[in-house]
């Protein structure tokens, strides 16, 4: 995963340009944040269509492969499985979504205005999963994984290309890690050129424990996050990725990725799902301690929330 | 009002950067929302500190004139309201603000939590508002208008001045009307440069009947949006500053109004009240068709809505 990917994603992308959106990045001084840094700089991402960054990604395994007549197929109850339904939508392909039965009913509801035929089956992901890669064995749709395929990577670093294009290289960018899809695009974009700094809740520490265990493990997940951290063991490119450019992995408790996310709704009205308030948190709770001078990127990754929940 | 009042304003926030944000100018194709013209920009002034463009020119009223040590004082239970007390909390002087027993227990506690004194008072605004000034006469406090005030108008048209300085003069600029503080600042820095229209709710026409009477003149006012656009008369200021330079004050229905409230909140991730979607609702109704080729902004100039409403 080099940045002349994550390149070839942006020009697929602009051979279709009314499906994703260049997402703002609002600059400001550290002070609006009550942290002690020369600036920092939001990528607003939850405004992405579908509500996150997945969107890149499902769309760019879209646009980079042949889609059989089956259409598309994924296995997710969250923002991937509402990206790849959208893109899906907008390509004007069919799109199967399977679903465990604990999914919510809003979730599933949001998946069938989007045109996708949701399937919901078996008592956890794993189970919806598996009747999931059976279908695709049965029809040959294409399928999309939320994190751990190239043009999904790849798809995801086109959010680093367009930080840099509209404001330059920060000096650090802090990611929330599910899967490591996001970072993985990231740190393939930058390289050594920031410092990318991986963030994860305490209760669903995917890439720290495999760097304490020197490879990939599977992790028992929970906390607030865990609709859209909660991936059990981290992707293979994310590891690869991250091995070579990703120095720091920091963990942090659920009440700290809470009260970031309520501050950016209060202070900012700034509406974002627990996941795309790990960075703030870090900054908040001085868990990421930036120097004096430096440039902080935050990536705000997704907008699925109740807004009844703010 | 002319542009050398606003660039003072400017200069003024300047000395004091850590309270007002420059807020994001986003850049999409009209196609993003469903429309066809060249480009659609979103000021989203919804972040501004305090949750609405008024910080700008309460804060502005408060650096330009010395504060006496009965601090300042206003009626308002709403974004002016807020403001205020958040510009007096900054500047660490003291902030009395009357509201009539109608207005919300939830912004009373605002109100409070940002350290101003309230005083419920009166049965309407009308009531509170004269309670205010009986009392400002009293203690001398510097009285903040919501928007017939040269410093305030000043301080809203710096929002303008930012939308050049980011991408230019837009063709065309549709800004929500209340008092008219908004409107004045945007058109007396734009002057002849840009098109600004402005946009009203059929149940709060109070620009739109000063037109059709030749001068500012008593209005009903009710429907969604009038705890922001219910002034019942235009002030002076917007009175003449708009006769000079808007050409078009447009009606919107609040069926249109909330229709594109919740588009925003639902596409976009944008939380805003109704006050805020006037634009987009002029654009999506049809109400104001823009050229091809033209570009057209709008002004999100508030976000002060209960997210369980969205
Ligand atoms: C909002 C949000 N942020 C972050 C992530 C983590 O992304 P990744 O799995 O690529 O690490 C996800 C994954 O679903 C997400 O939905
Ligand atoms: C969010 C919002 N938009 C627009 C307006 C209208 O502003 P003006 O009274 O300056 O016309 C207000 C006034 O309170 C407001 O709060």
């Amino acid at each position: 995963m080099t940045p002349s990917d994550i390149e070839q994603a942006a020009r697929r992308f602009a051979t279709f340009p009314d499906f994703l959106r260049r997402t703002p990045l609002w600059v400001l001084p550290g002070s609006a944040f009550g942290v002690r840094c020369a600036e920092v700089w939001l990528k607003l991402e939850h405004q992405q269509v579908a509500g996150s960054f997945k969107a890149r990604g499902m769309f760019h395994r879209l646009l980079a492969n042949p889609i059989p007549a089956a259409g598309v197929i994924v296995a997710s109850g969250g923002n991937a499985g509402i990206a790849t339904a959208a893109a899906a939508r907008a390509l004007g392909v069919r799109c199967e979504v399977f679903v465990p039965t604990v999914s919510s009913p809003a979730k599933q509801a949001r998946l069938r205005e989007l045109g996708a035929d949701v399937v919901v089956t078996g008592d956890v992901y794993a189970e919806a999963l598996e009747a999931c890669l059976a279908r695709q064995q049965q029809t040959g749709a294409l399928l999309t994984h939320a994190y751990d395929q190239p043009e999904v990577v790849a798809g995801a670093g086109t959010l680093a290309m367009e930080i840099e294009d509209d404001e330059g290289v920060p000096d650090s960018v802090l990611v929330s890690v599910g899967g490591g899809g996001l970072i993985a695009g990231i740190a393939a974009w930058f390289e050594d050129r920031a410092r990318v700094v991986a963030l994860e809740p305490e209760l669903a520490p995917t890439l720290f424990r495999a760097r304490e265990a020197g490879q990939p493990v599977d992790v028992a997940v929970s906390g607030i996050a865990a609709d859209s951290l909660g991936a059990k063991r981290i992707g293979g490119i994310a590891w690869d990725v991250t091995r070579k450019w990703v120095k720091d992995a920091l963990l942090l408790p659920d009440a700290a990725i809470r009260d970031a996310q309520r501050w950016l709704w209060r202070e900012m009205h700034i509406p974002v799902e627990p996941a795309a308030a790990l960075g703030l948190a870090a900054l908040q709770t001085g868990a990421y301690v930036p120097k004096p001078d430096e440039i902080v990127c935050l990536v705000i990754c997704g907008a699925n929330v109740d807004p009844a929940s703010l």
